[in-house]
């Protein structure tokens, strides 16, 4: 009798790497204070007080309990249509957006809609890990794409120019950057948006940690002015990390009419639509929580801070790029592999981070920190966890 | 320059079919009457207060905007394997079940799983047309297996057993049916079953209609009392329906724990967990909503009754198959495809119910009816309309 087997797409794949990690630090005894955990980024300050009114209110509400529209409640699209048209000094219109349950689906949608199985996707390297496990278990190759660390690890234009020459459907790219943190300037995404046109790809830009660039910095980049952008451009974002409810899984796609609509035949398929209570909520939201998040945003800054001084002064490590809610941070243990300094740090010091290597090929000299997590206090405390 | 193209088994597919059908009704007068909705299957009763409550209470609480476990909040994994338990009178634990965003993501977890692109599963002809796409896009052929309508349209053994010799990967099935509203006996589950077992293919079995179906039915098959069942057998289940809340996006498999495990991997790329609020308050809700669910359960049985009348008065109409929700009738005009009786049925009089080509292969002379989204009174108004 023949056994069945599942997918072996999906069983190579390693387990979930959050749960993996955070499993080290049931070891760590607790001897140097309670546990810091710069692993998962969350955002270590709590929603606001008229987000989780607006959240129980909706949910609450009878009118939220049906299905609603595939691409999403109509108020969240014109809501995030009116804030992007506003961040980017452009015009962004409802039915250029749709709505998913998180920005990992985002992502995952978006593959889907511009890539087939046996087809190739270009990430950077490092990657965020999730990107090149939705390839990997959907059978879609991956093209790595090298980012200098000598240079803030942003990508290489020689690099990408070769694997949009290899024939790749879409080149992916996260900025503000996780891990590494690095912001990608506008003339750099502009120069990427130009080579990905020039090869008939798709850019695919996840800007997840978007409003968390520094006040001053002025529009993330002006893909959104280009004649035509939606014929080339993909935008990711998500309403997890900036209004701390990751638990309520709401993220959003920026694209062409067409490209929505094909997003909306894959969504029907993946799950209907996106949470209703949660999108009606966020929609109230957005505009009246503004201060908040900028208020939010000052206070990362502050984290960053923080912890270029801790490394300044701890020896041995040092920040190899830091920007908007990460650092990549080089550690002093030599040939030792990340998940080694990893699980040492978690176990003895009760510091959680991510090993560089889950992020991509020869990031074994690196440690990623989600310092946005904790506060400027215990940002401190790593001073002594460290050594 | 060569224009970036979206992926073709993507573009291939029509628009999810339930907004273009609810499009006909637009053109309707209103001549006869407020229009009546039996496509998209919901039931025509509210959600129950304390439902609401729960929902309103978790989702303003702190302690649900954190990211999840990813297999499902613990509380509503146990409380559905104590329900599961109940139902089957056999013991399932909280490890065989993995929480989804619906039933719909439940089977393109589950498909994930277990097949690549390029292998095949059998579906029943006709299908449920969300079964259909999701194979189609992720690029999994698909066989049909034979329903036959003079016996109900329970599925073909014979046809079965051929689709498993030509090596497809999983037999997929719903039962309480959908669009049909068959509802297979436990009997030829179990010849399905080891029909799988024997060709080392996995039974995918939806039963997002399971708790409509009538009281003293017993359990719907006897499966998980076999003995390594979780090496064959994957359950779906959708709460949707049962607690009338398909807004907040809630559904659950039931598996062995490898694959479980294998469905986390996928989750964690999908969407990370499902929507944590609403999992903490249909965990407390699953037991003590109970006697409103059987009360449901027979108001929905008096609604078939009804629809079994009318169909009896109506000239030229006649009932195909009939079950837990849905009515699959024959309707009086000839060779006119049923796409065209639909839109006529909607435009003229103001009846939206889903033609049966959108099912599968030669379903032409059928329609489905939701008939559970209708109360009596109103299934009675349908003797005029159908005229
Ligand atoms: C770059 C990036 N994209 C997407 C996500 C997923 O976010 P969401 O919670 O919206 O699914 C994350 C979360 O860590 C992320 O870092
Ligand atoms: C057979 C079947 N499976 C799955 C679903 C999807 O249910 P959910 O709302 O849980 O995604 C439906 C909904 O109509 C259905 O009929």
């Amino acid at each position: 009798m023949p056994l069945a087997h599942p997918n072996p797409l999906v069983s190579r794949l390693s387990p979930p790497p959050i749960p993996s990690v955070v499993a080290w630090a049931r070891d760590y005894d607790g001897g140097k204070g309670p546990l810091i955990d710069l692993s998962q980024a969350v955002p270590g300050y709590p929603a606001h007080p008229e987000m989780l009114r607006l959240l129980g209110e909706a949910a609450a509400s009878p009118a939220m309990t049906g299905y609603g529209a595939i691409e999403g409640e109509e108020a969240l699209r014109k809501a995030y249509a009116a804030h992007m048209s506003d961040v980017y000094g452009t015009s962004v219109a409802a039915a250029n957006v749709h709505i998913t349950s998180g920005c990992n689906q985002a992502f995952m949608c978006s593959t889907i809609a511009l890539a087939k199985s046996g087809e190739t996707i270009a990430l950077t390297n490092p990657f965020y890990f999730n990107h090149e496990t939705t390839l990997s278990m959907l059978g879609i190759g991956r093209v790595l794409v090298d980012c200098d660390a000598a240079k803030g690890f942003l990508p290489s234009l020689a690099s990408a120019e070769k694997a949009l020459l290899s024939g790749v459907r879409a080149l992916a790219v996260v900025t503000p950057n996780n891990p590494t943190g690095a912001v990608y300037p506008p003339a750099l995404l502009r120069e990427l948006f130009h080579l990905c046109r020039k090869y008939g790809a798709w850019l695919i830009l996840d800007e997840t940690y978007r409003d968390f660039l520094p006040a001053d910095a002025g529009a993330p980049h002006d893909l959104l002015s280009i004649e035509g952008w939606d014929e080339t451009l993909v935008l990711l974002y998500s309403f997890s990390k900036s209004f701390c409810i990751p638990g309520h899984r709401l993220g959003a796609i920026t694209a062409g009419p067409r490209i929505v609509g094909e997003i909306a035949k894959i969504m029907d398929n993946m799950q209907i639509c996106a949470p209703r209570a949660a999108q009606a909520a966020v929609a109230t939201a957005l505009p009246i929580l503004a201060d908040w998040r900028a208020a939010n945003r000052l206070e990362i800054s502050r984290r960053a801070e923080a912890l270029k001084a801790v490394m300044a002064e701890t020896n041995g490590w040092s920040i190899a790029a830091i920007g908007a809610y990460f650092a990549f941070v080089r550690h002093p243990c030599g040939d030792l592999p990340s998940a080694k300094v990893a699980e040492r740090l978690a176990k003895e010091a009760g510091v959680i981070c991510i090993p560089g290597s889950y992020f991509g090929e020869s990031q074994d000299g690196y440690l990623r920190l989600a310092f946005a997590n904790a506060d400027v206090g215990v940002i401190g405390q790593l001073r002594e966890r460290l050594r």
